[in-house]
């Protein structure tokens, strides 16, 4: 087989860190010049700070951007904190606009103040107009360069034009056709191109028809875009209708993983501003676990006072609170499922007006249907250890209320804040359980104390 | 400004349905053929079943390909059960092979059969040939029909082939050169070959290192590799090193939003197969739910034994009954939140050898701090609400052990399945909280026995 399978990256890191221990720089040249920036950019991230500098000095040039554009912002930051001005505003002119905003929106505002005057007038311009621009919008993920071409333009002249611009292969493959005001006008790609016969007109070409997001639509917006049509990437247009860049699908990808893992986080109640959870530092952890934990200890205590106000039927039947915790689990588990359901639809903007309520009215439905069965599994269990059977009529009773009303607010409460313009992942499971729980146990209470003589 | 801001689906949905009622059908025709397949497949899905047809019906054969391929498998499946022999066997002769085979993966195997039969020879070998591989691996959801060039041809050789196959958008920009028997040798972009004079070699354009994936790798592998090096498609190759296809990047970004929504189900445990929850019909959204739901709450029967074993104790001090949701919670939630965290992090390939170490002493130290944390707040409210400071002492102390002892469990369960090769999102986050809250209450309740003068 004519294929070499990669060597793993660990192997590769060890034998490169000894190297560069003993000296060899020549033979760290040779090695690192044969890999693929985002291979040198793993071996970086797992070497010490003093190694990787010098690694990093040892790059040719073009390889020096590209890997450092694939490092994480910790590892940018720390290799920007060892360089020389000089070398640092290198890199940074020379990094593609998108990986450079990527950077700048993680610095403090003094640093980033202090990077954009490194940079020179056009690349500073640039970066300047994508810091305008909201934070996870479209405009700050944006590739600025992107293929510009005019409606008179033969395809050979097209195609004249992209050897030309020499674009990166992420903007290679889409050309944006603008009048001399740079308003968009049309669509062509690469492929288009490449099948036309080199005198017709781009502006016979072109797809008059297209998608497009505005400056400041935010960068979900652009990656549902991307990937409800299946294109490359689309293009960003100011508010008249100017061609400012466009949304690559690299991004994209970028954007959507983030968001998912950031859905993810949020629906435990975690708060991170970056998805890089594990590699954050220690202190960062802990604050973005440890403010929702206290909330909900403190809404928890709320629970404990209910339950104070059943103390005497709890003092006459301590048996009822044998069952609590699993009362309290089996409405937390229910509300848990329906609001991953409804707040990734949510996230996926796949619900919307009449599906909205069609999916309320089922989950009811369904509610009521799972409680049922559920309260089923409860009087088979006392049955079966042959306890109390009113006990059992009582638990029957509160597992179908309770599954009933937590399936319901695990629907309701991510429609709520959304209908509220605030992110519907707060209501996080976390919240659900808590809101659940104290329901829940007074519910059971108030059941118990109709149903049971004392 | 030029542009058109596209009408609203609905809006549109509605004028076509009412259109269909009308008979109007040239109408129809006319509206419907100015809008993207993408379109045509979101109105299609809003008609009641005949109209769906009626409509399919007008479309003209190009643009009913492409809107077909668009469709859910539920609207695919109900379609097809309307149509002659004849029309399915236009319709699935000309889909392309990978949208083709999602069709096929859902279907039951009697049916794929009669399907199998209805297609031409060369479409049938194809689409048997992908049915031999694993599901979910890349195989299955690669396109076969890529470019393929010889090394010796030149760049201007390499560009009239392209232009005589003709490919679609998403195979259009790489091409994979291949010796006599298909071995892959190199792959080269359409902009290398833009960028390269006419009479150039592919080979010596041609990138001699490059990834691939096997057709057996799972399909994930290939999304990983696609978002890790920016690529716009990945090759397949046999065992033996031979081009079958490639997995295309639009493909990569479903299987990425299908995967982070199976995640999310999981880790709530609902079961899915299909990650539209919404649009399943009722019974099967109850089956996904209900099994774990059942088993949760015999599981959590198992608190109760382990409460009526304290009998002694909850009778004499039953205000220890009243902290037990608000500790379950707490635990749950600790729990929770380490369990999201590392099933992402397991999902994303981004945990491996000594890093699994470093994180797991990283969450024990989190864990401890977390619980100090908490605990303190735990004494906090104690001493506000002026009740007993030895009960304070054992919520301290309780605090402390479930949230170090969740935050652990949190983080072992889903790593301790993916040793065991099971899918670590089993370790849902209502498994943990389950398994945690037993642990809980027991050393809650042992702590106070030991503490508390009783």
């Amino acid at each position: 087989m004519e294929m070499e399978i990669k060597k793993d990256v660990y192997v590769l890191t060890g034998e490169i860190a000894d190297l560069l221990e003993e000296g060899r720089y020549s033979e760290v040249k040779r090695r690192v010049s044969l890999l693929h920036p985002v291979d040198v950019a793993e071996i970086i991230a797992s070497l010490d700070v003093q190694k990787q500098v010098l690694l990093f000095r040892l790059l040719k040039k073009d390889q020096a951007i590209a890997v450092f554009e694939q490092l994480d912002f910790e590892q940018q930051e720390n290799l920007l904190h060892h360089f020389t001005d000089e070398w640092v505003a290198k890199i940074l002119n020379q990094m593609s606009p998108d990986d450079r905003m990527e950077l700048f929106d993680e610095l403090p505002a003094k640093v980033v103040k202090k990077f954009l005057n490194l940079l020179e007038p056009e690349q500073r311009n640039i970066a300047a107009s994508m810091l305008g621009y909201p934070e996870n919008s479209a405009g700050r993920i944006m590739s600025p360069h992107v293929i510009d071409l005019k409606e008179f333009y033969t395809v050979e002249q097209a195609l004249s034009r992209i050897r030309r611009l020499n674009p990166p292969e992420e903007l290679a493959y889409t050309a944006y056709v603008i009048d001399a005001e740079r308003h968009l006008l049309g669509i062509l790609t690469l492929r288009d191109l490449i099948l036309a016969s080199p005198e017709e007109r781009v502006g016979d070409i072109m797809s008059r028809d297209f998608v497009f997001v505005f400056t400041d639509d935010d960068q979900e917006k652009a990656a549902q875009i991307v990937q409800k049509y299946d294109l490359f990437s689309v293009p960003v247009v100011d508010r008249e209708g100017r061609l400012v860049g466009a949304v690559t699908i690299d991004d994209v990808i970028d954007v959507m993983e983030a968001e998912a893992t950031e859905d993810l986080h949020r629906l435990a109640a975690i708060v991170t501003t970056e998805d890089e959870y594990l590699r954050a530092p220690l202190g960062k952890k802990i604050k973005s676990r440890f403010l929702w934990l206290a909330i909900l200890l403190i809404m928890g205590t709320f629970t404990s006072f209910v339950m104070q106000s059943f103390e005497g039927i709890l003092q006459a039947a301590v048996a009822l609170s044998f069952f609590i915790p699993m009362l309290t689990d089996t409405g937390g588990n229910v509300g848990s499922q329906s609001t991953a359901v409804v707040v990734r639809e949510l996230a996926l903007g796949r619900i919307e007006g009449p599906s909205l309520w069609k999916m309320i009215f089922s989950e009811a439905l369904i509610g009521g249907i799972l409680g049922i069965l559920l309260g089923i599994v409860a009087v088979a269990r006392v049955i079966f250890l042959r306890e109390s059977l009113l006990l059992g009529l009582v638990l029957a009773i509160s597992v179908w209320i309770i599954v009933f009303i937590s399936n319901l607010v695990g629907v309701f409460l991510p429609v709520l804040f959304k209908k509220m313009k605030l992110d519907p992942a707060i209501a996080a499971t976390p919240v659900i359980t808590t809101i659940v729980d104290i329901i829940g146990v007074f519910m059971y209470l108030e059941i118990a104390q109709k149903i049971l003589p004392l």
